[in-house]
């Protein structure tokens, strides 16, 4: 068994034998690139993942953050594997050499996240951020800004942080407060509280660089009037020393469930009425500048509950393979055998390395896309670059909540086949569930992703966008009909797919008012059903080539020829015992019962 | 609203309009009680664990238990409710006078005990068990025990345990290696270790009370040479006076996910050669002594489950009735409502009321019937006592893995109605999560009590068992076609019943070695099937006697009227929109894929 974070035999599967990554190579901006320098990548991050993330993952849950007047201390585990980070570059390789990057395609950035997520979820939540703090500026800043704040961001000198909720304003991002008034110097004085802050203060990073939400006086009230601001804890100096401390402070830090090691924050800015921000980018355009970052940040999220998710099935595996119980059924008599003989634990398994694979390849695939995009030529390619385009935006929401979903229920199951050593602290797992928790609610809650893809994306180019995702299936499927042994799954996936056109072109045509409730109530389901049959979608594409490689590099006791059957037996078990439920779920949205609108609420 | 615990009108609408269980107040055995004494004990509950039990929950959880030099500190503020439940004699209200009860029916301890589960997880784990200890010295137990250990675990003055766990003996308790040698005056010398001992230690009760499953030296090995014993932490001398010290030592206690306020203990018995233990019951007879706990135990359990998201529901409706966020989808421009009116809300919440009101029903459905048995002559009604039993046998195992799985996964959906509130600490929805997930892994795991369904209850009497439940669902079906409102629900029930005959059917038929792994590999499935469709019943039979009443008492604004059109809209969701998922389920087990069984170990 190799790390207990990430099967990187599955992920090195998807990404060079499923994408074929290796084309972006020859591509201008991968040009430097090759087999060779994304395996030296993913090597270094296991090492990192493995030496130093993942030893600090208990500790960091046992210590916590503590906050005392205004200051937030972090696990004292977590200074070294971030100084790892930093020293690593690990926060742009996937950006360009210009900004301090490495070039890197997307997808071997995703490998590298996934063994950090998976080792130790708390303390990326300084790295994921900081990043796309960078980034936002990378995008929106001035030359200054970049200069002054997204280089060290990248360097990870500094924290980033996203400030948008506030008490008040949760999902109801439109209902944001805290003010901005402009100066006579072109700068702008903040006021206002912001709540769940994630690396809103700590003792890791020099000075923490904050992207805030807030409203210029005079400004219209809802989401089009909001603006977007650069607040740094401490001032910057025009040769880019550290200057005076800024007027933001930390008012307390939240007590939860996991991710105990992340100073969720509660900031106070311009309490004593100066605290100096930089408009960044156009004002009251501040919810498109956000949500540059917040698109980016709902992929990694659902990558983070994949991540918790793989390493609680890597480690419900091992157990069951140590941990003696029974006899398996065959056996009579007395003695003990592994767990993993016994139907009950297997099944368990099988369902966790359904879901560990089949989020790994979606997720995988998706950013993938994200990379085909970067190679795109504007004028030639454009029409593949809106195709690509349409993926990301159908299966971003996906990824997102059916990613966190899983990932969440793969820890539960974690944590059953551990038996009683489950719900104890030392076997791990049951931190693994705590800290996975959150990724259903944060970045859009999973019930704000849902209503994204029925109510947004399904109408998203009259449709056309979610049926470019739909062609490419049918495309898999020609190919499995192909293959003797995988003719019957691939023809029952047709026919589901079949039914998900028909059922969302049932949604469509529904357009009164108690229509539209009605469809928002079956949200839930109907992202479920893209999560099954998307799921669905990436094993029978990686069985199509795990049968084909399989019959070319055949020997019994060859460990790739156990992994290619490996990977059929799973996919024929996700395909023929685990996806049929999917009917039922077709079915509750087909009756199209209409009692949720008769529920009034006196009868809860 | 009412307390937060459990929905009392729902409960007692369970008891006096559904089960009718006035009626048993006709019997002998009840014939003291009334409507007006049912009522006093549940108001006394009520009382209790709203005031005493509940304001303990939180701080119980942050100061968790202490473990120092073998003695034990519960959290200091349990030990006011703890002596409440003695005062008012809650361990044994539904035990006989002659023990120290009040001879109430089975089922109205539930009802009670369902609030003090719902308001304070961890304390109860010191209630159940001694209840549990005692009962088995009650029906075991010689006239010198009963008067030494059962009496005072009766009054709360001593603790009880339920000692079968060691490292090497968890779901497979016949590897018990604890042994018992006996001495020349009839007792019997006890070493070995025990683990997960709920309550093996603390400062609550004067003394403690193992029941203890060891072997006696040269019984055979496996279940069958298995005996029970009773092993006080201190001796009783004859007097009933507290004697020596026995040699029982708690080495630590484990640190858990939730329950903290509960110590979970690692017990050595006999590490000096001194532990004294008394045979209870018969040599080699000790599992079925045990199982004498344990099955009282699962239903408990599963009704442990269904408090947690009986008051997690609560909590969270609460919330959104006052959390403002948006404007409903009918609204449009800025302000703010309570969060209920959003379809994605009112979805999660309406399932949670679903369950966690279907669960109940089932759960006092099936502790009902123990009553039924109670009333029951031994001769005239002897046929009737026997549909009983079977009806329990088969619904035991549903109540437990169901009402457990269930109840966590409400406790989860009230996290993401409250959103990031609900990841915090003090909204306590986290707490009742993490607290509820222990009851899917002890007293035998779900995937036990799954086998236990399909393995052994499904053929219990070739099949007459389970096939009594499905007379009476057709019963409840029969009635409903009466009702036009319900009919088209009634008939979809009907066909899904006819479809579990049929699976059940096919499932009995396989009989090789492969079948039988197969089957097993179901077994979860089956479970949920049939948890589905009992709650499916549930609905239906309360919706038959809703919509009577409702007409009977029909007034716009009264609440029995608005309560009674509640329950009709739930049941209709119940069955019209979420149960239909159902159908998908059947479709698993129907396909009869076999990939399962080409899975081997190596391709994990």
């Amino acid at each position: 068994m190799g790390n207990k974070l990430c099967d990187l035999k599955d992920a090195r599967f998807i990404l060079y034998e499923q994408l074929n990554v290796e084309e972006l190579c020859k591509s201008e901006r991968y040009g430097d690139h090759s087999l060779e320098t994304f395996e030296m990548t993913i090597n270094a991050a296991e090492k990192v993942a493995v030496n130093d993330f993942a030893p600090a993952n208990n500790p960091g849950d046992i210590q916590g953050c503590t906050w005392n007047n205004g200051k937030v201390k972090v696990p004292d585990v977590y200074h070294k594997p971030f100084q790892k980070l930093c020293d690593g570059g690990w926060f742009c390789v996937h950006e360009s050499y210009d900004v301090g990057g490495q070039n890197l395609p997307h997808v071997i950035d995703y490998v590298c996240k996934q063994l950090f997520f998976a080792a130790n979820h708390s303390l990326t939540g300084y790295y994921g951020l900081t990043h796309s703090a960078a980034k936002v500026i990378e995008v929106f800043g001035t030359e200054e800004q970049k200069k002054k704040y997204m280089l060290p961001l990248y360097a990870g000198t500094y924290g980033g942080t996203m400030c948008l909720t506030e008490s008040q304003a949760g999902s109801d991002v439109g209902a944001v407060k805290t003010k901005a008034r402009k100066n006579e110097d072109g700068t702008y004085s903040i006021s206002g509280g912001k709540i769940f802050i994630t690396g809103g203060e700590s003792n890791l990073t020099e000075n923490i660089i904050h992207i805030v939400l807030a409203r210029i006086e005079g400004d219209p009230e809802g989401t089009k009037g909001l603006s977007c601001f650069v607040v740094p804890k401490i001032r910057i100096n025009n040769d880019g020393s550290l200057g005076a401390v800024n007027d933001v402070s930390c008012v307390g830090i939240e007590h939860k469930m996991g991710m105990k090691g992340s100073a969720t924050s509660v900031l106070a800015f311009g309490e004593n009425g100066n605290c100096i921000g930089e408009l960044l980018g156009q004002e009251r355009n501040g919810i498109v500048t956000m949500f540059n970052m917040m698109n980016e940040q709902r992929l990694l999220v659902g990558l983070q509950g994949l991540a918790q998710g793989s390493t609680a099935y890597l480690h419900a595996l091992n157990y069951a393979r140590e941990r003696k119980q029974g006899l398996r059924l065959s056996k009579k008599g007395l003695g003990q055998e592994p767990i993993i003989v016994h139907s009950d634990v297997k099944t368990n398994l099988l369902w966790m390395k359904c879901y560990t694979e089949g989020m790994r390849a979606l997720i995988l695939y998706t950013i993938y896309c994200m990379d085909k995009m970067v190679v795109c030529k504007d004028d030639a390619d454009a029409e593949e670059k809106r195709k690509y385009s349409d993926i990301i935006e159908v299966l971003t929401p996906i990824c997102k909540a059916y990613g966190s979903d899983k990932g969440f229920e793969v820890c539960v199951k974690a944590i059953q086949v551990h038996g009683g050593y489950g719900y104890c602290s030392e076997y791990l797992v049951e931190q693994f569930a705590r800290d996975s928790k959150i990724t259903s609610i944060y970045e859009g809650t999973n019930g704000i992703q849902s209503l994204d893809l029925i109510g947004r994306k399904l109408n998203l180019k009259k449709g056309d966008a979610y049926k470019a995702i739909i062609t490419q299936v049918y495309e898999t499927i020609q190919e499995a009909l192909e293959v003797a042994e995988l003719a019957p799954y691939a023809k029952e996936l047709s026919m589901y797919l079949s039914t998900l056109e028909e059922v969302s072109d049932q949604i469509k045509t529904l357009k009164s008012q108690e229509d539209l409730l009605l469809t928002y109530s079956w949200a839930q389901t109907y992202l479920e059903i893209w999560g099954d049959l998307m799921v669905g979608w990436m094993f029978l594409w990686q069985s199509v080539i795990a049968s084909k490689k399989m019959r070319e590099t055949f020997k019994e006791d060859h460990s790739d020829t156990v992994f290619y059957i490996g990977k059929i037996v799973t996919a024929k078990y996700y395909l023929g015992t685990i996806l049929p439920a999917v009917t039922g779920k077709f079915q509750a949205i087909k009756k199209s019962d209409r009692a949720f609108l008769e529920m009034k609420e006196e009868y809860f």
